[in-house]
């Protein structure tokens, strides 16, 4: 491609309301450009990036014998209403009516649109397994969409799902899918992690999220070096400590802490260690009050906790409620003293095993110092994992300690086993004439995000840098005065040819330019690889190569140059 | 691809909604699934079709210079609002307000997006001239969507815009848009017409329409085989008699015509000719009344009508107007001895050179004959040319006699002009930095419904006739008993490999069906090449082959196969 014929349209600098670093660099290199809020127009040269995503996760969908289709983006009410999402979905679900008041929505997702589809077509076991996948548009109102394409409304997504006349078939299906997505990331050129992951509001069981690395990711990922372990944090078990609870050695005391409310400053204010402050989250759940204790330097984890008994769903008191329950404000309230006929109290497991620890007073400008279990307070009733891991946690699977990295949620595999079938009775015929619910597997990549993530992954100062699989284009050719010398125009125009005969990816800088700015474009643009071509060099037959990681350029004789470039790409 | 791997679902009958052919067949293929009204999924088989036919979209238009992006099917009420198009597209306009109670559009056309991005990206006449496109999912809430994907609500369009610096710029690049669809449909395999086409509701001037030539189609198109005039039957002018109006031969005379209120009847009934009879046609212009005059066996021309002065718009008078005016009811209604201050009477070309003609005589059960203008009645005050070409007419360029032919509209090209350009104030500077509104083009291929239109085109009582290029599988092998010949398989699997080698799109029905049953899903698929290995013919080395519209298969030595079958495939 020549630039001249092509759409390049750059900004010196991102719009205000660009937050990250893949947002603003999208918006600046062109590769995007804004409609409304979370929806995007793509531009050809992010465009080019899309396609060559859609093209890898086909060959590799394909190769894994799944089959594509396209179902409609606009879904009719009623196939939502059987399935029950209709009600659940809430206000992310974009609802419309058609000009015959009848109910539709602009789907954020197939599974009820695929099992109507196969309900009506597949009555037998002969006929199973199958697994369909489309890449396509979906729509999803999100409240605040933001960050670009990594939180959109309107985005492209990868969708499968497989159906199955056994559960042992679906797994071998899931295993199969596993390997498809870690194939797919690895020729996408991204670093990545495959982590368990709690399965959300999606249904099922089963489930691991496939997550780009980068440090400005969205969720927290824990795994072991020393073993395949590795998790969202969300679903990360907290073991509990080995080491027995010590004996208690102080006796409790009321301490003024006057402005002191959290537990850091607690610790400060009376010089003793963090790590041995316990804090408690005042939920409730209906009307019933929990209060969760945690060490201070430890994070609540929601999803764990959720999932307990009586406090699904929970929510946080209010101020009121927390005022009511232990007539106290929040800043000070602990478990001591409680009325357990109106306070439920579940402990950390880490805190289970705490002594001589810190807690609040419930009372304004108090905390108390030397509590003990089972002496200044009962045994917590309910000892449970309700935190988050941190690094150096021991590995669930007793192999080893945690890390965490950062990640971005590009892709990810459910088992959702008769979920949907049941709800939309989808069901076969077995051998023995039996009939029997389809057991279902779904498996989704973010195929707009995968871009914005590559480039939280990996950019600098300049702009972004692709991985050449996914690059706009592989090679760019920067002639120096294209348009005035004819030595070089003559030069950048055979290599351009030659360059496309050998079936690589380059584009022809011919803009009318400085260069300055076709250098400053294509290092923002992120082309992996870079020729300038000038009348110094080609007088001793020279070309100048640079790569977008390398920090300084080479001259490479030109007859070498196509050979050059070869091993560079093949080595990428 | 083997079809065990893949996903075949055909049926013996259609659905009884299915009414034209290609849906029909469609259906019965599985090539689409319905999911509600004018919605549905690409089935594998029918999206490999899709899929052929956008690669050639793609590769022409990228070849004609223009540069693919992609747009979202989300589009903000705003930009419509500022259009102008909010209020004027009526309920096929897909409106919807998101969670913020702000209005949106599911697009059916991209006018507004694009001209958005141009008017905030492009600042000088340097950048121009721009030609963008894609190929993307529309939605337009059709009243009563029907005939498949012919008539559908969720469709698949290429639509493509071009901004230019000036009108000549602009009549280049249709130019070049006439000859990239001429090349497109050529390549598709399709027989063809282009034609000078009104312009419709999209505005602008100066339109060609392309369409597949298909018995069933809805419009009706008017060519001259020698010249090259051809214009859809809602455009093409029919010119004035050259032969001037006979004189008056006879005197006019009321007879009666009990229950004769059809012009064909009542020439029977009085055994005169067709030809000699005009029927009067009453519409309305707001509280206007106003007499239509034709040729009794013409029909009217609604478009080229409502373009006429006081009739844009209008509509047809009901009968209480009717009665009204004329004092007569429907059926016997005439131009003679109205009042001329209340009715103004508009003749066709063809009728303002009638004489000794027969029409209604304002009284129910009469009619006139030997009716003769100036005499009779008034010479008509104007004389258009209202009515439809038929075949036989001369052709408006002077060169022959016009010829009939049906067709599916498939592709559309317009000049804009600056109508969107001046609502959107989408401006460039020009050489003599004076402030300009751009000019263009827009320039759309209905790519779903090219797949009915080739099915309307070509297919008998057994099935789809697919052309090669764009065919879900160029080539089927049909084996005789694969699971149960080892002799069958082996040859098979190996004429498979070598076809996939040969890079020949070839699918191995490798289901373990009856011979009949593979036979009948071939030819119902439309597979143009059928090669049926059996253990007879394998004993001789030989293959059977028969092409999709041969009547009789012939033997071809196994080791001459992949010859023979390039053979073909160039050929066709």
């Amino acid at each position: 491609m020549r630039s001249s014929q092509f759409f390049i349209s750059t900004l010196k600098e991102a719009p205000n309301d660009a937050e990250i670093v893949s947002h603003q660099l999208m918006l600046r290199a062109g590769l995007i450009k804004r409609l409304a809020g979370g929806i995007y127009t793509w531009m050809p040269l992010g465009l080019r990036i899309l396609r060559k995503v859609e093209n890898i996760l086909r060959e590799e969908m394909n190769h894994a014998g799944a089959v594509e289709l396209l179902m409609p983006a606009v879904q009719p009410g009623e196939l939502w209403q059987e399935s029950g999402r209709w009600e659940k979905y809430g206000p992310e679900l974009l609802r419309l009516k058609d000009r015959h008041q009848r109910d539709f929505v602009v789907g954020p997702t197939h599974e009820e649109v695929i099992t109507d589809i196969v309900r009506r077509d597949v009555k037998s076991y002969r006929q199973l397994p199958l697994h369909f996948y489309q890449i396509q548009t979906k729509f999803r109102d999100e409240i605040r969409p933001r960050f670009g394409v990594m939180r959109g409304r309107e985005f492209l997504m990868k969708d499968g799902y497989s159906f199955h006349a056994s559960f042992d078939d679906l797994q071998r299906e899931y295993r199969n899918m596993f390997d498809t997505y870690t194939r797919i990331f690895t020729r996408l050129g991204l670093e990545f992690r495959a982590v368990a992951a709690d399965t959300g509001s999606i249904g099922g069981t089963g489930s691991h999220e496939f997550h780009v690395l980068a440090d400005s990711g969205e969720d927290a990922l824990a795994y072991c070096s020393d073993s395949d372990y590795a998790a969202n944090v969300e679903l990360a078990e907290a073991l509990a400590p080995t080491k027995p609870r010590g004996a208690a050695g102080e006796s409790m005391r009321k301490v003024a802490t006057p402005n002191q409310t959290r537990c850091e400053d607690v610790a400060n204010y009376l010089g003793l260690p963090f790590e041995k402050t316990v804090k408690a989250i005042a939920v409730m759940h209906d009307e019933a009050f929990t209060l969760l204790l945690l060490r201070g330097d430890h994070t609540l984890n929601e999803i764990k906790t959720g999932k307990l008994p009586g406090l699904d769903p929970f929510r946080f008191a209010t101020d009121a409620e927390i005022e009511r329950f232990l007539g106290c404000q929040l800043g000070y309230i602990g478990p001591v003293g409680v009325d357990p006929a109106k306070v439920r109290i579940i402990a950390d497991r880490t805190v289970a095993a705490m002594s001589d620890f810190i807690c609040g007073a419930n009372e304004a400008g108090f905390h108390l110092t030397g509590v003990n279990f089972g002496r200044d307070l009962p045994e917590p009733s309910i000892v449970a994992d309700i935190r988050n891991v941190v690094a150096g946690d021991p590995s669930p699977d007793g192999k080893g300690v945690l890390e965490l990295r950062r990640g971005i949620e590009v892709g990810h595999i459910f088992q959702l086993r008769t979920k949907y079938a049941e709800a939309l009775n989808c069901s076969f015929l077995d051998e023995n004439g039996q009939s029997q619910f389809m057991e279902m597997g779904c498996y989704g990549i973010g195929v707009t995000r995968i871009v914005g993530a590559a480039i939280e992954q990996c950019h600098d100062e300049r702009g972004c840098i692709f991985p050449a699989a996914i690059a706009p284009f592989t090679v760019c050719i920067v002639p120096m005065g294209y348009a005035k010398s004819e030595t070089v125009r003559t030069a950048a125009d055979a290599l351009y040819t030659d360059l496309q005969a050998a079936d690589i990816d380059v584009l022809l800088d011919d803009r009318n330019e400085r260069p300055g700015v076709l250098f400053a474009d294509m290092e923002l643009i992120g082309i992996p690889h870079r020729i300038v071509i000038g009348e110094r060099g080609l007088k001793e037959g020279l070309f100048e190569y640079q790569g977008r990681r390398d920090t300084e350029a080479k001259m490479v004789p030109a007859r070498e140059i196509i050979a050059f470039l070869k091993a560079r790409l093949c080595a990428a």
